[in-house]
């Protein structure tokens, strides 16, 4: 059955990057200023809040982000639990936040995201990644996150052939789309020949496959039917919502080209909305590799297995495409605070569904999927989303 | 309006203590299957899991714990999210799975929580624990837990002319109820002579008026109204739960003898409840230290504040009291592993309450109310819980 309590009034984002002298806390307020009063709702409106952050306890020493990060917002003494799922924190805070409000607990609630990682060096901030896979059994004996994924492109290399070439035009195309998104942490485009630069991080993924590391925050006000009216005549609604979890260790795995919980997820989440894959006129799905979108948009059922690679080469996944996948950049070019990103994601449905995402407007956009994958794929949360009118 | 779905149809904890030789998957999965089937319950019946834990990153450098740990526990795939708000963790991970059930979006879910603290020095320790206070402002400068409730301890003495003798009364108590809890860390009862041993940790507090550093795990199975009749005849019903937070910062508090998240926590659940202080027969409150006892005591209404000593003096909250508070032996004298302890107080109010908790069992045991407090008091959760027939 549809969710039919679930609307997104307000969404909003800090520019991604290297945000130099921006702290955790700063960034948070920020995007939780723009997706309120920016918006024109009150902060006293909101009633409790759900927050994703990742690992800020090895970025910046500080746990117990959820209260601190709220009370710097401007909104001391709500309800604030923080939510983690490595990289699909963001989402997991969005998936409390719409039980909340289909509890009937809540009618008005903040969901955010954030995190700080340039206040490490890069071989702090890998270390601390690492800590979102199996540490007894991979990470500590040297496997890091390009390690993980370097392994799934070797794997869906064998099966379907694809190529680093192929990968390669996954980043060109971020990147085209992010040149026109101020908020981007990379806003130029690059070659094919650019993206094939042989600079590699861990054999077939190259520099160009991997998304940055990046400081940012974003937030959405999350209410009832009821109250979505108070603030707007045209909301989101969240139709959809399906998480899985898989086994944390690769080697647990029977099959290394597909992630099993992003499956899961994804046939929960068209159960639950009673759509199927056709019906989705773009998609936002978990690009923090190259090989993670292709991989991402099989799983989804968007492309049959073994051909996102085709179907990216064709223009299919492009902006103004048959079925665009990450129309403002993905993490690959716009950037990966990580516990932000599962809210940022939702930020782009928004803004597309909308028809308010300017130069990177998609042409068809009354429904989405977005893909939010955390770890090794350990956890994968999709949710999907109309526009209220479509 | 009281929460009308909501049963706890198992519990469980492990031992509490310096589990050597026991890793956090292994504490998880034995807390897990004692809750699933060792109480009758398939675990193919769990539909999604909400985990505590605070600072494994720290601990075991393991994030992302949510799937790691349902993997090992037998659980693989399901929706796994972990909740974090220092040390009410737990508690948020239950109020998550309430809303779970109450938003109908799930029937049978699995709440746990677990932590392990022994794998680090106690400095190290320390360092992580200090992560759940402000660190801009102040952890990095020095401030660490004994600190902040010593400094709560020197406000309530200056207040209300509360004694060291007071909060080690608090003490004896604990180690006596614990004295005859086979699962606490410290099963030795102490002469209030002992308890007011001059080792200081942060005066006015010393060693016997601190929580240990612990392991262990605890884990329950909370279902629909539907789904409970088929588990047990006697559920325990979660009537209500209220969360707050506060500023981190000491610095920013108009008061420090009294935790304003406690009392606006408190608040919330006694307005859902429907119920009063009065209507309590029991109460399981967050004893890091015995200050935080008398403190809690009074910020649930429980006793005038200024008066929770008194109380403790005159047997009113020992466990044939009028009144009793921590019937089990508290944090003080159970043990406190983190992520563990908001889980495992619900596991003793859920024993009281059905009469099954042996020699400490307390005597009239309809309702009770159970606190769970994180970091400086920047975060609370208050839960509710009646006797299904009560």
């Amino acid at each position: 059955m549809p969710l039919k309590n679930t609307n997104i009034v307000s969404a909003a984002q800090t520019k991604f990057g290297a945000l130099e002298g921006v702290s955790l806390r700063e960034m948070f307020s920020e995007a939780v200023d723009k997706a309120t009063i920016g918006a024109g709702i009150p902060k006293k409106d909101i009633q409790a809040a759900f927050i994703g952050t990742f690992i800020p306890e090895m970025l910046v020493h500080q746990g117990h982000t959820a209260p601190l990060l709220l009370d710097y917002a401007g909104l001391r003494g709500l309800p604030a639990t923080r939510h983690e799922a490595a990289c699909a924190s963001g989402a997991t805070a969005l998936r409390a936040a719409i039980m909340a409000i289909e509890s009937g607990m809540y009618d008005t609630v903040l969901v955010a995201g954030a995190e700080k990682m340039t206040s490490v060096t890069t071989n702090k901030a890998t270390e601390a990644l690492a800590a979102a896979a199996d540490d007894e059994f991979e990470s500590s004996i040297g496997l890091t996150f390009p390690g993980v994924f370097g392994i799934a492109a070797v794997a869906h290399m064998q099966k379907y052939g694809t190529t680093e070439e192929d990968m390669a035009r996954v980043a060109v195309k971020a990147h085209k789309n992010a040149s026109t998104n101020p908020l981007a942490q990379f806003q130029k485009e690059i070659t094919l020949e650019k993206a094939l630069t042989p600079r590699y991080i861990a054999w077939p993924l190259k520099l160009f496959d991997c998304s940055p590391i990046s400081d940012g925050a974003a937030a959405l006000v999350v209410t009832s039917n009821e109250k979505a009216k108070e603030y707007t005549d045209l909301p989101v609604k969240i139709v959809g919502s399906g998480q899985a979890s898989a086994s944390m260790n690769l080697c647990e795995r029977s099959e290394l080209a597909s992630f099993p919980a992003s499956v899961s997820a994804g046939k929960a989440a068209y159960n639950m909305a009673g759509m199927t894959a056709k019906d989705m006129d773009f998609a936002i799905v978990h690009d923090c590799f190259t090989i993670a979108e292709l991989i991402a948009t099989e799983d989804l059922g968007l492309f049959k297995p073994g051909e996102a690679a085709k179907a990216v080469a064709e223009g299919v996944t492009a902006l103004d495409g048959d079925r665009p996948v990450n129309p403002m950049g993905g993490l690959k070019a716009v950037g990966h605070p990580v516990g932000a990103t599962g809210v940022k994601q939702i930020v782009v449905g928004y803004r597309e569904l909308l028809g308010d995402a300017g130069p990177n407007q998609v042409p068809k956009h009354d429904k989405c999927i977005v893909h939010n994958f955390g770890g090794t794929g350990a956890s994968c949360v999709v949710t999907i989303m109309r526009r209220g009118d479509a």
